[in-house]
C-alpha cells in the first residue's frame, strides 16, 4: 500500500508542486491526496495544474464548482473526495441550508436517472436543439 | 416495453398530475418522462411532488440546481436525463461558458475520485470538523 | 465492432452451447447476447453455465431473480440488459404493478444510497450482529 | 462533518417525523440515517414519507422489496445501505440461502451488464413488444 | 453480518475448494474473500472455478490481467478488491512506475468518459468496422 | 445540443490543437470527441495535452494502456468511449483473443467487486504492506 510522501522526504520536483499548492491555497501543508500522488511526480504535476485551471472561478464561481465536485463525489461514493470537497465547499461559503439542498438534488437526480433508465424513456424531440 | 400515456388517454388521477406539471412549468404538454411514469400513478405523483419541492429555488437558485442535476446525470451516463436537464439548465440561464466549465469540473471530479480510490488515500484529520 | 455469430456459421463448440440454451429455455434461437459472446467460446460456455446455475429457482423463485437482475441492470444503465431482463421478468410473470413497484424501490434505493454517502452516516451498532 | 441529531435535541418538526418512524416500525429509536437527515427537516420528511410509501407491501411483498434495495446498494457499493438493508432484509425473513442466491444474481448481473456493454450487443427485436 | 468460515470449521465441500485455491496459488491459507463466500458453497465453487479460468495467462499475461482487474475495482471504488488485486498485481511484477501509469490511465478514462457523455458525442463512422 | 466544430469553422486556437492531434496520430482529421470539446478551447487543450501525456508508452506499452482505457469505459458503460478505444486498442495490436480475455476479466472483476461488497469482506492484514 502506498505511503504518503511528506515535504521533508520529497524530491525537488515534488516540492515544487507542493510549494505551488501551498502558495495558491494559502495553506501550511498539502493534504493527503497530494502526498500520495507524489509517488508519481508527472501525474502529481499534471493533476495539480489541471485542478488549478478547472477550479479557478470563471463563468462559475468557486462555491458552485466545489458543490458540483461534491455532487459527483457523492454519486460515485468516493469517501475521501466527499470529505475533502465537503470541507472545501464549506470553506467556499456554502451554508448548511445549501448543503441540505445540494444533497436533495443529488439524491433526486440519482433516483430519476434510474426511473428514466428503467422505463427506457426516449429523448423528447424538444430537447434536441 | 412501456409506451407513453398521452393526456387524452390518461386517467383523471394522471391528468391531475399532468395539469399541475403544465401549470407549474408553463408548458403546453409534459415531457416523455412523465408520460412513461404515468403507468404507475402513485410513483408519478410522488416523483412529481418530490421534484417540485427539491427543484424550487431556495438557498440554491434554479440554475445551480439544474447544473447539479446535470452533473449527476453525466456521471451516471443517463442519456435521457442529460438531454432533459441539459435543456432545462440552458433554459434556466446557463451560458455556453458555464456549460464548458461544468463539464470540466465533472470530468475532473470523476478523475480524482479514482486517483483517491486507487492510492487508497486516508481522510485528513483536518477534514473532520 | 464484433458481429453476431449465427448458428449456421458457428463451430461445433459454440453450437453445443447454443443447443443447450435453446433446449433449457425452449426457444427456437438464442438471443444476441450469446451470438456476440460466441466470439470467445470459452467465455460463452462459462457464462452460460454460470447463468444457468444462478438463475435456476432455489431459495428464490425465477421471478424474483429476474426482478433483481433487472434492478441491477437499471442501476448500471445497461440498455441491452434492461431490455432482455425486462422481457424475461415479464415472461416469468411480473405484472405491470410489480414492475412499477420494482422501479420505485430501485429509484428510492439509488436516492438514499447517495444521501447516506453525502451525510457520511456511520453504520449503526445494531446492524452488526 | 455533520453530527447526528438525537431526539432530545431535535426540533418539534423533526420529532414528529422520528415519532412516526418509531411508531411505523415499532422501534425504540430511529437509526443513524434519519438522525443525520434531521439537519434538513424538509428532506427528512419527504424522504421518510417516500420510503414509507415505496416500501409498504403491495404487488411485491416486504421481503422482496428489501432484497431489491440490498441488490441496488451492493451494486453501488454504499456500505451504510448494505448494512442497514442487509439487517432489514434479514428481519423481513430472508434466509441465509436467500442471501447467498441474491448475491449470486447481483454478481452475475454486474458481470453480464459489462459483457453486453463490451461487445456492444444490439437489443433483439423480440425484446421490444 | 456474515462471519468468515475458517478451514477448521469448514465442510468437506468448502475444504475441497480451499485446498484447490491453496494448491493453485501456493499459499498457506485462503484470503477473506473466500472465507466469506464459503457461506454459499455453490457460489464459492463457481466463483473460484471462474476466476481460475479467467485469470490463467493466455493471450494476456497474468500481470496485465491483474492490472485490468485493479482498473475495474478502482473505477467501482471496491476497497477490498483494490487492496487484494493491488497486492496481486504487485506480486505479478508490476513496478511502482507501472502502478502510477495505470492509475493515470484509469483517472483519464473516467474523466473523458464523462466529457463524452456530457457533450453527447456521436460515435464516428470510422469506429464501426 | 452541442454540434461538432469542424476544422474549417474552428478558431486559430482550436486549429492549433487539431493540428497537433492530427500530426501526433498521423490521421487526416480528428474524431468527434475533439470536435465537440472544441466548444471549450481551454478544456480542449488541457484534455488533449493530458491524454497525450498519459497515453504515451512508458512503463506500460500503448496496447496495455488502450486495453485499460477500454476496461474502464466498459465498466462505466460509455458507448462512445467503448467504440473509440475499442478501435484504438485494435489498431494498437490487440488480437481477437486478447479482446475476449479482456472482456472476461472486466466481467469477472465487476462480479467479484459486488460479492466483496455484499458480504462486507474486511481487507486481509496481508494486503497491507
Amino acid at each position: 500500500m502506498p505511503k504518503p510522501i511528506h515535504y521533508a522526504d520529497a524530491s525537488a520536483e515534488v516540492r515544487a508542486v507542493f510549494d505551488d499548492i501551498k502558495a495558491t491555497r494559502g495553506v501550511p501543508d498539502v493534504n493527503n491526496f497530494w502526498k500520495y500522488l507524489a509517488h508519481d511526480p508527472v501525474t502529481l504535476r499534471r493533476t495539480w495544474e489541471s485542478v488549478k485551471q478547472v477550479m479557478t472561478p470563471g463563468a462559475l464561481d468557486a462555491r458552485t464548482k466545489e458543490m458540483v465536485y461534491l455532487a459527483v463525489s457523492v454519486t460515485n461514493g468516493c469517501e475521501y473526495c466527499i470529505a475533502s470537497h465537503g470541507a472545501a465547499a464549506r470553506k467556499a461559503g456554502r451554508s448548511e441550508a445549501m448543503f441540505g439542498e445540494l444533497m436533495a438534488v443529488v439524491g433526486m437526480a440519482n433516483e430519476t436517472n434510474r426511473l428514466a433508465n428503467g422505463y427506457r424513456v426516449p429523448v423528447d424531440a424538444a430537447f434536441e436543439w
